[in-house]
């Protein structure tokens, strides 16, 4: 691969000097993972959480581990077992984000693989927790085989990356990358117990670590991360690797639609400021211009005020996700559905509704670093070939989105490996991923890991 | 008017003989109620549940009176005494109902004036209240008159009229009608307390009376009933008084759209099974046939797991209350529905989701009794003059919708007034319907039930 410009002056901004003469212990592609060992770790250690059977197999299970709940803890101590057993040398920072550090050749920053051991309340077995794994996977094969790096390397366990236990996702990369407070995410509460904070759970837990939250204080060289897709593109183009080159815009809108509280028998059709009609108009339509712009628009929390089934709601609340794989492009989708919801207001049964926005997050278009995504296609195409691998971007939010906006792009180099979702399934206790897809995963994180460091080594 | 058939077959079942040679104490007509009386008592008996202040007027406020509350068995209290104080003799059913007698020159049934204390959680001050004090207004007249009517007269509190806190409405009365059982009605649980029963609630108040709940052993000869209209139809026509011809018929489902959970950025619009998209698909559509048919459509409940912003619901519940003046066309208007639900199951974004239909309740079309409903013509006309009262259906099931089915009809004739509710609102703590308008419906009982007492005795 070529060594990027791009790359380059990460590397510089972290102190890395130019390589020393010393033989590398290694080849780019000469280090292979064992499939074996990386499928019956990632399944061991769902012991911690696991729910929702839906199979006979000891692996049909989904998962509930919520961040910082006593699953999550159970699991957080055995990585470090683990991890220490490597000779990795752990540190914990203020919002609970683990790193485990191997010596390189050299002193300064590491070249990180991370991920997330948390889940959502009715998960699966591989968002996240297969990204952690690839980097123990490569941790171990490393130490096995006793190879010596140019660079030092990490694996990184995030804290709360799904926002589903306390309301904001990529919690722990977020403050690390510098886009969110440390004072805002310890005070974000638990949704089903408001008495707890994210801050209270991490002492109860031990994990509020004496590390400066912080790409300044506690720098990563670079960011892989390996994910399942949690789409259906992968496999209905028949492809075994996604080379991720960047994450989609997307805005998190809660609407609030008042109408007039009235008897459902007794108003006629004309008379109504149906507050459930508008709100049914405004996803269908939301929908249709989602589809117009190529884009997405979802809708997961929906509840009506006062709630009688012959009573008109005075106010429905609902969510709005709305999606696009460019910036500029979401922000024309979101003007015309804000348009189109406008609409409604003036229309027959829903004339006089009123419509309230508010913005509960907003994620930019984000654009992977090219000498990672480079290191990625090159592994890419020794572990699957060039016809198996394709590129995609990636639909989710990912801890990889907030490390890659570090310093607005410059501090961490960062980019992502997909591997297939069955039918596409994920945030579901079927979300699945064979154990094919899960190696063909971490030998592309090993193998670009180890030709990032060879290349960032001539820089 | 005329004695009509249908009120002499009611009359003969109740043994009602031929009227004695005796003078009768009014003509009808000739007696008023005291409209400053009848608004002052309403609001007065209000400090019993008064909630959701609107205004600075002290009556200018919405309620919370629900079944069986302490407010609701401080306002029973409050009726007793009145009634006693009026000479009438109380007597509880099993499901609570209060029936208040007067006695009149024969034995036999009373001809009852009904309606409901009880209110929605957010409420108005006239919903059920305004009836119980048109018949406590008329109880009232002729006490201080000391009118002598042919027949025994009664005022009717029926329990859990609105279903709001045990959530079945029209409880007592269809209970007394023969239209639902005893038991069921005793087992409903408080929907937020659901450890407390109808019956502990009926226990604990001294409501679980002797006198066994059915129009066989505690006969009524008919039924009246004052209620405001609870929609805009007479304020817009101008109209003061609403005879009313009979209620809609009317039906109550719960669907659940199962869809598939999924990853809300990840899943391209194609590969969906939305529940939340078809959803507001069947929402808009079920609007849409509604308005065809001149029927009505409204959903009030509406949830969707697992409740998350950034994931497609794995299924949405909603309720759909569905109706028309006629029964046939309401059973054709249902069919459409469900034909257009099924279609959305294979359109774009909700291919695969199912859609289970659950009956939550059926109401038929009621036709009220002719003797009753000329007799309450004769006194609106009386009352307000043939330009102001206009034949209407009631879109609302009421007490009076289960007294008219007691026996098929046959039992008990019923029929009900209707008062302009201001811009049709209701079950909203700014129902109002003007004192004016009050005195008008309860002078139209009053007047309507000498003219029955009257008419019935020539029979």
């Amino acid at each position: 691969m070529l060594c990027l410009a791009l790359g380059r002056t990460a590397l510089r901004r972290h102190g890395l000097a130019a390589r020393s003469a010393a033989v590398r212990a290694y080849t780019p592609g000469s280090q292979r993972i064992s499939p074996e060992r990386l499928n019956t770790s990632l399944h061991d250690s769902c012991k911690w959480g696991a729910a929702f059977r839906w199979g006979s197999d000891p692996r049909e299970t989904g998962m509930a581990r919520l961040t910082l709940d006593d699953a999550d803890f159970a699991a957080r101590r055995w990585l470090s077992t683990e991890m220490q057993a490597l000779g990795c040398h752990e540190a914990v920072d203020a919002m609970g984000n683990q790193f485990f550090k191997r010596k390189g050749r050299r002193e300064g920053p590491p070249i990180a693989v991370g991920s997330h051991l948390d889940t959502q309340p009715a998960a699966g077995r591989y968002d996240g927790i297969l990204g952690i794994h690839a980097g123990l996977e490569m941790m171990r094969v490393l130490y096995e085989n006793n190879v010596e790096t140019e660079h030092p390397l990490a694996l990184v366990n995030w804290t709360n990356e799904e926002g589903a236990r306390f309301p904001r996702s990529l919690c722990g990369s977020a403050v690390w990358a510098g886009t969110a407070q440390l004072d805002d995410f310890h005070a974000l509460r638990d949704v089903k117990r408001p008495d707890v904070t994210l801050k209270a759970e991490l002492l109860r837990g031990g994990y509020l670590g004496d590390v400066t939250c912080s790409h300044q204080a506690n720098p990563l060289a670079a960011h892989f991360e390996l994910h399942i897709e949690q789409g259906p593109i992968l496999e209905r183009a028949g492809k075994r690797i996604g080379v991720v080159l960047g994450g989609q815009a997307y805005s998190w809108f809660t609407l609030t639609v008042r109408g007039q509280a009235n008897h459902s028998g007794t108003t006629p059709l004309d008379a109504r400021a149906d507050a459930m009609l508008a709100t049914a108009r405004i996803i269908d339509r939301a929908h249709q211009l989602a589809r117009k712009h190529s884009g997405l628009a979802s809708t997961g929390i929906i509840s009506a005020e006062p709630g009688s089934i012959n009573t008109l709601p005075s106010s429905v609340v609902f969510t709005l996700d709305v999606r696009h794989a460019s910036g500029e492009k979401l922000s024309r989708l979101i003007a015309d559905i804000r348009s189109a919801a406008a609409d409604v207001t003036s229309e027959p049964s829903t004339q006089g509704c009123a419509i309230e926005w508010r913005t509960e997050f907003e994620s930019p278009e984000i654009r992977f670093n090219a000498a990672c995504i480079d290191a990625v296609r090159e592994a890419a195409v020794r572990t699957v070939g060039a016809d198996a691998a394709m590129d995609v971007y990636s639909g989710a939010g990912h801890d990889s989105c907030s490390t890659a906006q570090a310093a607005a792009g410059s501090a961490c180099p960062t980019t992502m490996v997909f591997v297939p979702s069955r039918d596409g399934i994920t945030h579901n206790p079927r979300e699945w991923s064979s154990p094919e897809a899960c190696a063909d995963g971490a030998q592309v994180i090993l193998d670009a890991v180890l030709t990032y460091d060879a290349c960032a080594g001539r820089a």
